[in-house]
């Protein structure tokens, strides 16, 4: 399988292919470049077709890219061409921002579910999700076959939520929270802390 | 200069490293080997020990590395030894979520500057910041000599943030608005995209 054999590191980097494609559609641009995409992305030309010949390549030789066609597949690839449910757990303040953010439109999830513990908070709709209480999160989500959540409790719960996620049977888990997460091998776990990024270049920095 | 040598891709862990030693020494832990280090997360100890060698390792053989020395150390190289003064832009629902963000404590960071457009809400009190108004962002960071900013504003006002933020002498730009920003070489910029980190894991999922 495909699965096996791309490295991590490239598929890191389709998605940020995909966002830029959109944002060029969205310019009412038909084709593309290497070339231009590098522009947008910050990653050379030479890298972004190298990567894109990993799954045979999707431009002809001087023609460019064609923006819905490479679109198209790199949704393919990434198991994107259909939109998946996601649960949100915690709707404070970041939870509804999540909610509210305007860039998951189109892109392949679709918050359904928001779990928290305040009970004046159950009931009230924030985009597409009506908050639940915390208590039946487990069921909620096995049910409905949910595979999809992010973390958004304070760090002190987040732990917790995270265990109770994947005996839910959830596979792969955003988590927000500032805090190291410990789950058990065969689930994927990414982190979202603007730290880490600004960390990331005040190495730059003098 | 080592800043010319060591690959984007080793210093972009650096950070995670630095998460996962403030974790690890919160737990009340004093030293960590790289194989704590790879459970904690997802990289491997080959990895760990690799990057770290680059900067001419930190650790005895078979003793592991001391925490409070390597958290220091990283710290350093990172230019997180001291704290950097942060402008945020746009202080709707998620900005005001980035400002309440415990994550942020100790880590080299700190929001002093809020502006919004918004004018019911000049004046008021986020964690550290207070928010002032829009139209005086660019004189107030020049003359702070703020050089670090996050962009919190809408998708349609975000470009002429990110212009102004040049023009005011920014050079670190921490991107959350869903739209891919143009900014002059020179100028550092990361996104942040909660959909980007949900790709990742998707094409991993069936």
């Amino acid at each position: 399988m495909l699965n096996d054999k791309i490295p991590d590191i490239i598929i890191s980097r389709l998605p940020q292919y995909l966002r830029a494609l959109n944002w060029l559609e969205m310019d009412g641009k038909q084709t593309t470049s290497s070339q231009e995409l590098a522009d947008h992305l910050g990653i050379s030309a030479a890298q972004i077709r190298k990567d894109l010949s990993q799954f045979g390549g999707f431009g002809k030789q001087g023609m460019g890219y064609s923006i819905p066609y490479l679109t198209k597949e790199l949704r393919k690839i990434l198991h994107v061409d259909h939109n998946w449910e996601v649960a949100l757990v915690g709707v404070g303040q970041l939870g509804i921002a999540i909610a509210n953010y305007q860039g998951f439109q189109g892109r392949g999830f679709n918050i359904v579910m928001g779990f928290d513990s305040d009970p004046g908070k159950i009931g009230k709709k924030y985009g597409n999700l009506t908050v639940q209480p915390i208590a039946g999160m487990d069921v909620a989500i096995k049910n409905a076959g949910i595979v999809i959540a992010m973390i958004t409790v304070p760090a002190g719960q987040a732990q917790d939520i995270a265990d109770r996620l994947v005996k839910a049977e959830v596979k792969t888990i955003l988590n927000y929270a500032p805090i190291n997460l410990m789950v058990p091998q065969g689930i994927r776990m990414r982190v979202i802390d603007p730290v880490i990024e600004l960390q990331r270049m005040t190495y730059y920095l003098e």
